[in-house]
């Protein structure tokens, strides 16, 4: 395991078999799964292992989560929940066992409003697959985390997914007009509103995205929609060096240009790609990926300009530009190309996914090759760069090396931060960097967010040991 | 008084007596107003009388907030905070007297960062004076609400406050990176980041702004700045009704268009403008103004396709074009002139500002005739109708007539929510609207809001009496 669990109280043996009982009796046999069949639900898509839950309900409709978290507060037994299981941080891990609550079969997309630009789905709806259905009407939903084949829109509302489309459009948060959502014990809230504008109140939406599952388990997100861009286009740069690449990322921002991805990666990565017999110039040792859409007039414009800054600076070898569909992707061969391509580089892999003002994304390199010479950890980094959020993965063999590992991620955590940055840009806390949370955070500022915890979720049973350090003595969070 | 005051218990004469004592001693007599000084602290630029405070703190800096909020707590006497008091729903009106905290001093522009695209300000900041500061220098900031030359950031921020180019550009959350806010009690927390993107945590920011100074006092604000638009062209349609210009609205929307601003004036309000000597076609019934931004290729194509779109609707008059700044200012002239045109119209005047989903814009119109009529209050109707959010207005002359007005708004509120609307749009709740909360939020979440400010300010002394209707027996909140 390359994550550890923290150390929290398991539900008794006694308050199991109550649960397991009643949510048979509540939901019918064939929704609670148990024994060997749960399994798969150890675990998510990060670095962490669970333990094996008691039960795993397979809610098909917001009365089964209802009822799930009313059974849970009742028993005391913790709860988990999940849709598509894809979070790099352990979010969907049940550290406690438990139950696991996935609700990745509730899939109903249940309005497409044009008129108001908004759709109303249910959280298990694969992203990707609510793309092609609202492009399809004309409409865009921007967020465009790499794992849109396989996440859902409840997980990215959870952890407030990012992707490289964020540049210019923004984050899941950005999207999320309203929530009906399960608070435990069953209460249900609808949060937010069908209009773009709505000041009424406290935003409860905005503190439940991005909440890592830890304060309710959504049932319907109303998300807005934006006009589907007419044209997009695809730019190729590649560097000598990922310092003159970074050059220009901060020459393209410091020229009000806004494309709406600006990805870099350097030469590690590169290598890695072309280990994988991707094609790309060998005097490269960084490439931008850079998109931009709009009206043809606009991207003809743009692409000018983009061509003029980044050929006004140094280190540029070549450029290409794509409008066609497949010319397009194969510019994006390299980037899509990047999470198999690194996992085969070592045998554990842990990747970050710091941000830093992009006006210290020089300092951040150096300081990740120090860190690496330092540490003696082999590392690569690519990311999107225009928002300064960077994936550094760690790589290594051998399980003496773990040591270095860990002292090269908090030496990178502590450069974040002194670089006016922040640990997480898209990926979230959960487990993996509950430990690094006080080099951001006051105490007074987590305590606060405990407490807005225990608000909606007293006694510290839903999806316990994630985000916040767990202290001796203190209970779940 | 046009707005009641909940019956909140009194600071008692003692406590108000030690509050006193102990901010001249802290503070400095200089920053501490007392008797016939407060008077002018009564109100805010809402329709609600509050009481007279016992102290003003003029705060000069965030250690004079941090030293008065826990000056206030320890004392038990209540705050309001107050940034420009230019809030039209009672946001800055203390209902029970005690202490108003002013933050408008505060003036400070710390930092405008051209490469991260970010500014570091004061509360006391007036908008409109920020928005000239950073144009001067490219960038911009596109929060405009209409009293931006008198209003503050820190209350835009405790308001969450839009303005016309909202529709394109969204509202003042959007573009708050990080607060520094200090709680009741004198904790001081830095929320957010430095960065766009950024998941650490909960999302503590987002909770804050739009909280109406009930949660913390803002003494540092973190804003995003965007690159400033090269070029802006405005538009002028006139219609022969109102309907045909709502119609036009959706029209646009529906054809993908996003113009920086879509205002709408119906057309007793073009008769209010009228009457101030602006010569406006006496045919016209309704008025549409439309704002477009960015490179002059786009703003061509967009100038192209609205009028496209507009010709081919109902009812059009006329249209105007203009991108030179004093001809547009022209365009702008019956928009800006509203609020002293409709001021002048009747002895009294409520203006609401309400959001209906855009497809339900021409039954929201319908609804207000039909208000109208049935309660005979007079009443016009202008606003961001991109946006769905519209300022309907009741006049009245007669003290007897309060009660059908009283009708008519409560009929206005129960037909937003019933077409999937919400009750304010960038006013707020504050005092004027706290009584029809429970027509939108169900009793759950507005416990749970509770709850939240119970977290914030457990002694229920931070702007009490607003956004929560006020329960007999339950205290401030």
């Amino acid at each position: 395991m390359l994550i550890a669990l923290p150390k929290l109280p398991l539900p008794s043996p006694e308050s199991i078999t109550r649960a397991l009982l009643e949510l048979g009796r509540a939901l019918g046999d064939s929704k609670v799964l148990t024994g060997d069949a749960c399994e798969n639900y150890a675990r998510d898509e990060s670095e962490a292992t669970g333990l094996v839950p008691a039960a795993v309900v397979l809610a098909a409709n917001a009365e089964d989560v209802r009822r799930t978290l009313e059974i849970a507060e009742s028993t005391g037994v913790a709860v988990t929940p999940r849709a598509g299981g894809t979070g790099r941080t352990g979010g969907a891990v049940p550290v406690v066992g438990g139950i696991v609550l996935a609700t990745d079969a509730m899939k109903q997309v249940k309005e497409i409003n044009a008129k108001d630009l908004l759709a109303v789905v249910e959280p298990g709806i694969v992203t990707g697959d609510f793309h092609a259905m609202v492009e399809r009407e004309g409409f865009f939903y921007p967020p465009d985390p790499n794992s849109l084949g396989s996440c859902c829109i409840g997980g990215n509302v959870a952890e407030n997914a990012g992707g490289p489309r964020a540049f210019k459009y923004g984050v899941t948060r950005e999207y999320v007009l309203g929530l009906e959502a399960v608070l435990m014990g069953g209460r249900v809230v609808r949060t937010g509103k069908r209009t773009v504008k709505g000041v009424t109140g406290y935003d409860v939406t905005s503190l439940l995205v991005g909440s890592e599952g830890t304060l309710g388990v959504f049932t319907e997100i109303t998300l807005r929609l934006v006009p589907k861009p007419p044209e997009v286009a695809t730019v190729l740069a590649l560097f000598d060096d990922v310092r003159h690449a970074g050059a220009a990322v901060s020459a393209l921002v410091a020229h009000g240009l806004v494309p709406r991805c600006l990805e870099m990666l350097d030469s590690a990565t590169l290598d890695a790609v072309r280990a994988q017999k991707v094609a790309i110039d060998p005097r490269a040792h960084a490439m931008l990926l850079i998109e931009v859409d709009g009206e043809s007039a606009t991207i003809a414009t743009l692409l000018e300009k983009i061509a003029d800054v980044l050929g006004r600076g140094e280190g540029l070898i070549d450029l290409l530009a794509a409008q066609d569909p497949s010319q397009r992707a194969r510019l994006w061969e390299a980037r899509r190309m990047l999470s198999p391509a690194t996992r085969k580089l070592a045998k554990y892999k842990l990747s970050e996914d710091i941000v830093v003002p992009r006006s210290r994304i020089a300092e951040l390199l150096d300081g990740v090759d120090e860190i690496g010479a330092r540490t003696k950890v082999r590392y690569l980094t690519y990311g999107h760069a225009g928002d300064g959020n960077f994936h550094v993965n760690f790589l290594w063999n051998d399980d003496a090396e773990r040591v270095a590992v860990d002292q090269a991620i908090e030496a990178l955590m502590r450069l974040t931060i002194s670089l006016g940055g922040t640990l997480t840009g898209e990926h979230g806390i959960g487990l993996a960097k509950a430990a690094y949370m006080p080099l951001e955070q006051s105490e007074d500022l987590m305590a606060l967010q405990r407490d807005i915890k225990r608000v909606f979720d007293p006694k510290q049973l839903l999806n316990p040991g994630k985000i916040f350090p767990v202290r001796p003595g203190h209970g779940a969070c």
